[in-house]
């Protein structure tokens, strides 16, 4: 039996839909939505219609923006000879944030995955290529995450990167910055060891 | 500077305001609302839109349902003649929740609290006065929470109401099942001391 107004019940369960979001959360939410007013309550959902009408994919990274290409590969101040290759669109978030980077990205939205049945032909493998063939292209510095999918997808694009003449470099594994040796796994730090620069 | 497009740094930052949201969980929120296709989309804003349409105040106990009379109140089954007053909707549903009472509610919609300029003007307290006046009320049972305001809203009712001649009782305040003495705190270990009964 359900305590809640139909209505109520309904929203609560559309909350708990989302992910990260308990019942007890869902809850609290759904009272919160309730009790805004009707400017607050349209802002909320004119931003999720507004997100799902404008965003499209940028036809040359497959990041996800408002306008196609994306600001990135729009820019003159990147270098497009350089091409960092990520899983997600989150990450190019992650990367931009450390200012570093001044190339630009390829997003190929997943990775090589022979267990969840995503070979190399379902994610943006070919479009990488692509750009490759037809841009002045330097160097592709592989993002992956360091699982086991994105180390395969890593080698598997090394391998067939490679033979077209183009550097291709994969970022660093080792300990975080803050990090402690003493609660590093074994793998991270045989990588650290691996990795080790002269000082 | 902004690392996403307008429209996804607006959307996370709609999930932003709501309550328990916090930066991170938001941003997983606003990419999970991405992706949604368009059916999620549109059940996940109808759901909002139908509550904020259709739920209305209960003219009798203030409770928030979809019709009114609420469920409650229209029903029966219940015993119109204890009245339960609670603070707020969300109380309703966890005395639902007990199986126990039989009897209908009260929301005050919040407590007094002189702090906060809140008098007994501006909560359902003359609503209630109303209520106890018309019906053939037997019990009032004050079930604010055991907080300052709460005490505080409990005492000026019961000063109020027993003059009408209205039999006024408080839940009991104590330990909660499955609580430790030595981890109670002496505020609830003596109102538990205070409200022992016999074996």
């Amino acid at each position: 039996m359900s305590y809640y107004s139909p209505s109520i019940e309904k929203l609560i369960e559309s909350f708990e839909k989302l992910p990260s979001i308990g019942h007890k959360t869902a809850v609290r939410l759904a009272f919160h939505m309730i009790d805004l007013n009707e400017e607050e309550t349209n802002e909320f959902i004119n931003s999720i219609i507004n997100a799902k009408g404008n965003l499209k994919y940028c036809n040359t990274c497959y990041n996800i923006s408002d306008t196609d290409p994306c600001p990135i590969c729009n820019s003159t101040k990147r270098d497009n000879s350089i091409i960092c290759v990520v899983e997600d669109v989150r990450d190019i978030m992650a990367m931009e944030r450390t200012h570093e980077f001044k190339g630009v990205y390829h997003v190929l939205h997943g990775t090589i995955s022979p267990m969840n049945g995503i070979g190399p032909e379902d994610i943006k493998i070919k479009e990488l290529l692509n750009r490759i063939g037809s841009d002045n292209i330097k160097e592709i510095i592989i993002a992956t995450n360091p699982r086991v999918e994105g180390e395969a997808t890593a080698i598997y694009l090394s391998k067939i990167i490679k033979p077209l003449g183009v550097k291709v470099t994969r970022i660093a594994h080792g300990i975080p910055v803050g990090g402690d040796l003493e609660y590093t796994d074994e793998v991270t730090l045989s990588k650290a060891l691996e990795g080790r620069r002269e000082l």
